[in-house]
């Protein structure tokens, strides 16, 4: 394993449609996969530049020069392999929440969405490491779950009160324990009629009783 | 460290509140509480018989004596360390459910709640090795949902076609989002009221319109 620390670049190694793509791209990309992996295999103390530099074939010097910690490394891969949801406005509350909930569940079912929630694990046994982390990854949610309840409300279809908190920890909840617990990995279409059904309940449920 | 790896115990490092307790209970006691904290800092992969008798300071022939892999080991753990939930039965759908969300709020705070959380992770990587398990750890939250949601639909609390698991993913995923992503640790009268606040919901969500 000595020969993958070279601090030379194994370009040829890379996949043939990569060809002519920039060196430092092609580095980036092999060193993305290989965070995600890492992490999602091991943990906050698993993942080190070492086992990231053996997983993709980069060498330490090249890493380290470009990465100045484990933290910047974790944080540009997660943000590289989740891209932010797209901006949900489809006019209605609750095809807003749906397809919030479909996007959520698709994300806990790949490789990037395990890794955020190794990653809010770790930071319950870390904090003073991940707190920042977790809070950036959990943002974006939180502020979609806000914007899809303040235009319900403008348009009266929620309480003024609505607890926008609340509603995404029951939606980001319910698909959470779905896609941890379950032992099968459903069709898209019974994820599709599970995001509904756990929208059209939480919806319910949070307008007050007539 | 080589010195912890002698097959002898060192009952003398016991705190004394043990002091005449069998000597094979002391060292259980040891090697649960090493699993835990091993496997809430690691992962599947970082758990291993070895990490655990560094931790117990308990030798590694000692430790293989007793178990014969790491699973039976980590099964043994979670059992001693996570006893089953009281069964709850208030005579009321609302009461029941809000002690059952209080007692997964509260497991969620606690190592073996965050050790069966990472047990369910590590199961989406390597379902081979720990579905089985998860499939344990879940059978007894999920019969605890099941027995609420009967009584009530027999008391005409809840429709009868309530989808049980539903009511448990919602409950259970909303404390769990809570746990996971929360910043601080509240204190328990605030757990209690978030507990009560999604039971409302939850409930309410299940009842069909009027």
């Amino acid at each position: 394993m000595e020969e993958v620390w070279h601090t030379r670049v194994v370009t040829d190694v890379a996949p043939p449609r990569r060809r002519g793509r920039p060196r430092d791209a092609d580095l980036e990309d092999r060193v993305f996969d290989a965070v995600l992996e890492v992490y999602s295999e091991t943990s906050w103390r698993g993942f080190t530049l070492d086992a990231v530099g053996r997983r993709a074939r980069v060498g330490r010097a090249a890493l380290y020069r470009r990465w100045a910690s484990k933290d910047d490394l974790l944080v540009q891969a997660l943000e590289a392999r989740s891209p932010l949801p797209v901006p949900i406005d489809t006019g209605d509350l609750r095809s807003d929440l749906v397809e919030l909930a479909r996007q959520l569940l698709q994300g806990y079912r790949t490789t990037p969405g395990l890794v955020s929630l190794r990653v809010a694990l770790d930071a319950r046994v870390n904090p003073e490491l991940l707190a920042r982390l977790t809070h950036t990854l959990n943002k974006s949610r939180l502020l979609a779950a806000r914007t899809i309840v303040h235009r319900a409300v403008e348009r009266g279809d929620l309480p003024p009160d609505t607890s926008a908190t609340l509603l995404l920890e029951l939606v980001t909840g319910a698909v959470l324990s779905h896609a941890l617990f379950a032992l099968t990995t459903p069709e898209p279409a019974e994820d599709d009629a599970y995001a509904e059904l756990v929208v059209e309940t939480t919806v319910r449920g949070l307008r007050p009783a007539p």
